[in-house]
């Protein structure tokens, strides 16, 4: 399963030491070849952690051998010390394993603002490169969680060739990325550029979209390697829907796993002018904590909703606006619709439409509710 | 007090049965001249309440001689019936006191989308108009309130003049404007044109910094009617510095009964390049959940104050960013500062300090910790 599902690679998950609760924080994911491809996407945070620095210089020349992740620490907004930490971290990667240190990513999550320490972290590194497997990959996936609640694996196949996953993340969900870390790799054999325009496609579609907390991390990585191991040199049409699969489905994951959630809404935005649009009023109602909690208090509350919309520049009449909530069509031209108390708010999955009756553009959001679980989260630790 | 604190002004507050409470439900402030300029300002939501459109007309001609304001029902998002009862509540204040309706402004605030039930608030108009008194100003403050735990009131005085104003706001407070409904008056001799820049200019430097929790309703209205009624024609830059002062001790009002707020948080964006730019970092912030929580949780997490400010367009070098919580420098040059904890966060009032190292413009946002009461304030009941 996950980062191992596909041939080529090995992959490890150990305990450091970093966290206090003793689960394992370091993972390793190794890529055996014959070829060294990979394509990653980072945050557009400017405000950007020592190891995205470091990985975004790794990924100019489009080789990645291998990608060393650790919980317990985000190393990010720590000065010279902190990128000097993560080229350490590079460099003994490369040293047990014998590549370069140029060819080694680095990730980290955690609370922004520490050192990492540094000789707990390369301990790890050396055990992680000790027990570095073909059945790595579930273990890896354990290694890399923070507030998560389960670890996030997906697999998609082709003709003879494999995409799998791993990802975490549970809060500071915003596009641009959703905040997270997700390593996908693929044994199909496809050139560093092709793999570039896969991934950039498949997360615009995908993590993109998915914005749980309106909060952007200065940390967010997703990694794509090919081993070239199948032999096989897919159908780009089919290589790029493939891992808009994987990344569809580790989205989905995100959000089912998001801190303190009681419910995952989709908002769906149609008859929009122009996609942009229909993206635009989809994050403003993710954003938008009035919304957010009344789907917590099971309350149909679909004038939050419309205030939301009210605040962007997307193309709409205001006396021409539709709302429905699960089926109940609670707002029709602008105005009252049918009975608000008709809507049932019990199940987990929430379906929003909003009908901007301005074109022929639909896209979807997805976000979670806002709980005293997610407060209590956020507030009783640092994260 | 309050909007009577000012000479040639009569208030009243009723009970008309609008809320379920049985609390005060329908204001009435009325100017006896001899003049009767005016201005105001409303919410930039385009998707606005019926009472907003009315009073963007009565307010054309910069005349106002009565404005009714209820709580209990925002009349928003109710389609061509929620006009034609906006303008028979216009029709029955200008009935009663004798007056044009199209001098009446009109203020709603509570639910939206849903009618008022207009038998109810008509009679509660006409109660209104029989008890209007110099001295109630006080009982029309208080029946505004929505989820405000108190009445919200303030006087400033020039050389034989007065300016006096009453807010209700408690949740929804975003900028542009903070939601709010405001009435401000003066038995100043100021012509409406001189109204209109005084106000616009006070409610940029307070009611448009508050940002409570990011959400912008579609009711907000700030109102400031003059009487004349002193005789005197102020200094133009006095008059304005009197209802700034007005307005910036209502912001700080409201700032201080934001629903469930555990802290009230200044936060000061210092040395950037333009004013636009410490707004928007300011507002960044300000909005910023994660942030929001580590405050409640009393964790001087600065961390998520960079990462915030690293989604901002503002002209800053990451790696020369400062953070201070409490007058304790947590960050320096974008690297770990002095130990976070150091900081105290019991006091209610926090004070956050983040210099860009761009230039020499400065400005303040407020702001409230996000907390388990603001959970449930906005998910327990439907506002």
């Amino acid at each position: 399963m996950s980062v191992t599902a596909a041939k080529g690679f090995r992959a490890a998950g150990v305990t450091a030491g970093l966290k206090p609760s003793g689960s394992p924080d370091v993972a390793l994911v190794v890529n055996d070849g014959p070829t060294y491809d990979a394509a990653a996407v980072f945050t557009s945070n400017r405000v950007e952690a020592a190891p995205v620095t470091w990985s975004r210089q790794v990924l100019t020349d489009g080789r990645v051998d291998a990608v060393v992740l650790n919980s317990g620490g985000a190393n990010a907004i720590t000065g010279a010390q902190g990128f000097a930490d993560t080229h350490a971290t590079a460099e003994r990667v490369a040293q047990v394993l014998g590549v370069s240190a140029g060819d080694v990513a680095v990730c980290s999550t955690g609370l922004i603002g520490e050192l990492l320490p540094m000789p707990t972290l390369l301990a790890g590194v050396d055990e992680a490169a000790t027990t570095l497997s073909p059945q790595g990959g579930s273990v890896a996936a354990t290694a890399i969680m923070t507030t998560d609640t389960r670890s996030k694996q997906a697999v998609a196949s082709g003709d003879g060739w494999t995409v799998g996953g791993m990802a975490k993340g549970a809060g500071m969900l915003a596009p641009a990325l959703a905040t997270m870390l997700v390593v996908i790799t693929t044994d199909a054999q496809v050139p560093s550029q092709q793999l570039a325009t896969a991934l950039r496609a498949a997360t615009a579609l995908t993590f993109d979209r998915v914005d749980s907390d309106g909060c952007q991390s200065t940390n967010d990585t997703v990694l794509l390697m090919a081993s070239g191991a199948s032999g096989v040199a897919p159908d780009p049409q089919q290589f790029q829907d493939a891992v808009t699969e994987v990344c569809a489905d580790l989205a989905r994951q995100l959000i089912g796993d998001a801190e303190g959630a009681h419910h995952d809404i989709a908002i769906e935005v149609r008859s929009a002018a122009t996609e942009s649009d229909a993206l635009e009023v989809g994050r403003a109602i993710a954003r938008n904590n009035l919304f957010k909690c009344a789907i917590f208090g099971k309350d149909p509350n679909w004038g939050r909703v419309l205030a939301a919309v009210g605040t962007t520049s997307a193309a709409f009449d205001p006396h021409q606006l539709g709302v429905s909530i699960n089926g109940v069509q609670v707002c029709r031209d602008g105005g009252v619709g049918d009975d608000r108390n008709l809507v049932d708010l019990e199940p987990r999955d929430v379906h929003l439409v909003v009908d901007l009756s301005a074109g022929e553009h639909t896209a979807t959001i997805w976000t979670n509710d806002l709980t005293h679980d997610y407060v209590h989260e956020n507030s009783a630790y640092s994260t």
